[in-house]
């Protein structure tokens, strides 16, 4: 894991993962041997990000098809399922983590009464490719997006879309690295995206680490900071699409979209197609996760509210498409009407 | 200090303050006997809130007149001005401060030729009945604002406007204190207010004292909160008012402020006439405060973003009159157009 920031790396059957609790305080790494501890990595959000997810949870059946590697051809088609069903409860907003595991499942369904040790084999390579293409989606939505960052400007970003929560490159950051590999000459402003902190922990880190100009705030200086005049785009990640171009995102998306459009500055969404759920019709349909109160009443352990407090803590929340400019995918800028455009999308892709 | 919270407690020519830095882990009581210990407690926000920064430096007035009991009269006068001056550096934005420091001088200038033991029993007693009226003030803001509150309402508010930010009371949880003491049936909903986390570690503090229905979010939630829903009133306190209506407050309220727009939900602002600057026409003059960096880097001492990230901390922003539905003072509702209403106030007050 030197050099650029990768999320995850598969090698020797081991799957390798940065530790997004511990930054920017310790950089450590996790090995996963088992499947049972890439559920765990996904549930705890050692790793997180919606492409991150998806490509976690292949290897994660890749670990599991090794672990059945001595198996009858029929339990081993049966445990397949079963690791697949089990990972798939992990999280349940973000859709590539569904979309991820349906790639691997469908090896399995379509090399049944094959040796198990070539589905296994090619389970690992579908893994393998799922990873690899995420890379490539990523720095080709870099490069569809770089030019909506204007030489000068301020960019808005919530979360952490980067190279973490993808494989490599980012989907949000990965638009922002386009532009800087551009020579383009801007500002980022992280919001640091209470409770879990992944802009204050995960989005700093990686604009520190790659020298991009940037200034940390906290989420409640959004509305301050576009009355000033200091941003000019929003670009923000998604963990789920619906076919009208509503947007499942980080809690505190859709206040920044709202205060966007109150400000009337565009206000983009990035993310590969794997993101876009075709099967849902609208936002509605998009589960939210609600998370546990202690995130909101402990920052790093540290208590910060009273006992006897309530507290509420919904992962996600859903931007609808009205208040979105555009969707920054690895075919190009969608833009509304969505259910429209994004179906073209799909055909050309 | 029993009973119902009381931020400060004069007695024995002693000031007591809660240390609010500390709550709601640890109650921990400060005495100061000198201005500058009351100095250093205000810049160090030991103490906050507009109306309890007010009367605190008051107090330190008559700590100040107190120590210089056996001046000469000519130094005597020389010593008030230099402390009012040495006060009002401590913080920029909360004009309350100004305006009671004024009330404390209007006393020295208005005694020359007193005897100095004289009109140090007059500071004394003008910073009790600042003290005294701030407590009657905020109970007339909570009545004028009662009826605000419907049955049933969702209440948005964010940092802490309660007693701990008052002398005893408080301007939007007055609100919210006298609305349950007229058996209203309605749910608070705490932003936690970063960076400080006042929401959090204060009004959810004062929340659960009081057994008042109340969840805790996180300021991001917001939007999501409004969008499904739950808020039906946003109530927030007020650290400065320009002749215009034009709202300094703590940082996020004008996002609140254009999310309350977005979604046709009133937004009042509560406090007394004190912090109302009828010197400035509008907000744009308001002197905003900006705090270290480290307030956003780190929560509770605990380092939270990667080092070698600039971080910008606005301590309040403003929000435009047009987006306020009305502002709750001791003398009523005040509603638009707020330059003409808010002078009618002041000659009915």
């Amino acid at each position: 894991m030197q050099g650029r920031v990768r999320s995850l790396l598969w090698a020797d059957g081991k799957l390798k993962l940065i530790d997004q609790t511990k930054l920017p305080i310790t950089f450590e790494v996790v090995e996963c041997t088992t499947y049972q501890e890439v559920g765990d990595a996904i549930r705890s959000m050692k790793v997180r990000g919606a492409p991150a997810i998806g490509a976690t949870a292949a290897f994660g059946v890749a670990l599991g098809a090794l672990e059945h590697r001595n198996d009858h051809p029929a339990d081993f088609v049966a445990a397949m399922d079963a690791i697949c069903g089990e990972l798939a409860a992990t999280r349940p907003t973000a859709v590539n983590l569904f979309w991820a595991l349906e790639r691997m499942r469908k090896v399995v369904e379509s090399r049944k009464g094959e040796r198990v040790a070539s589905i296994v084999a090619a389970l690992v390579a579908e893994a393998e490719a799922i990873a690899a293409e995420d890379v490539e989606t990523c720095q080709r939505i870099g490069a569809a997006g770089a030019a909506l960052i204007p030489d000068g400007a301020g960019v808005l970003t919530i979360c952490n879309a980067g190279a973490l929560a993808t494989v490599d490159y980012g989907t949000a950051l990965g638009v922002v690295r386009a532009a800087c590999e551009a020579g383009r000459d801007f500002h980022v402003y992280a919001a640091e995206t209470r409770p879990f902190l992944q802009g204050a922990r995960l989005t700093a880190w990686e604009l520190v680490e790659e020298n991009i100009p940037a200034t940390l705030i906290t989420d409640n200086m959004a509305g301050w900071v576009m009355q000033q005049g200091r941003i000019q785009v929003v670009i923000v990640g998604a963990d789920r699409i619906a076919r009208n171009g509503d947007t499942a995102n980080k809690i505190g998306t859709y206040t920044f979209a709202v205060l966007a459009h109150h400000h009337q500055i565009p206000f983009y969404v990035a993310a590969p197609l794997s993101t876009v759920d075709l099967a849902l019709p609208s936002g509605e349909q998009i589960p939210i996760e609600e998370r546990p109160a202690e995130e909101v009443t402990h920052v790093f352990g540290q208590q910060v509210a009273p006992k006897g407090i309530h507290a509420y803590n919904p992962a996600f929340d859903v931007t609808p498409a009205q208040l979105i400019s555009g969707i920054i995918t690895e075919v190009g800028v969608i833009r509304p009407p969505f259910t429209i455009n994004l179906g073209k999308a799909f055909e050309s892709a």
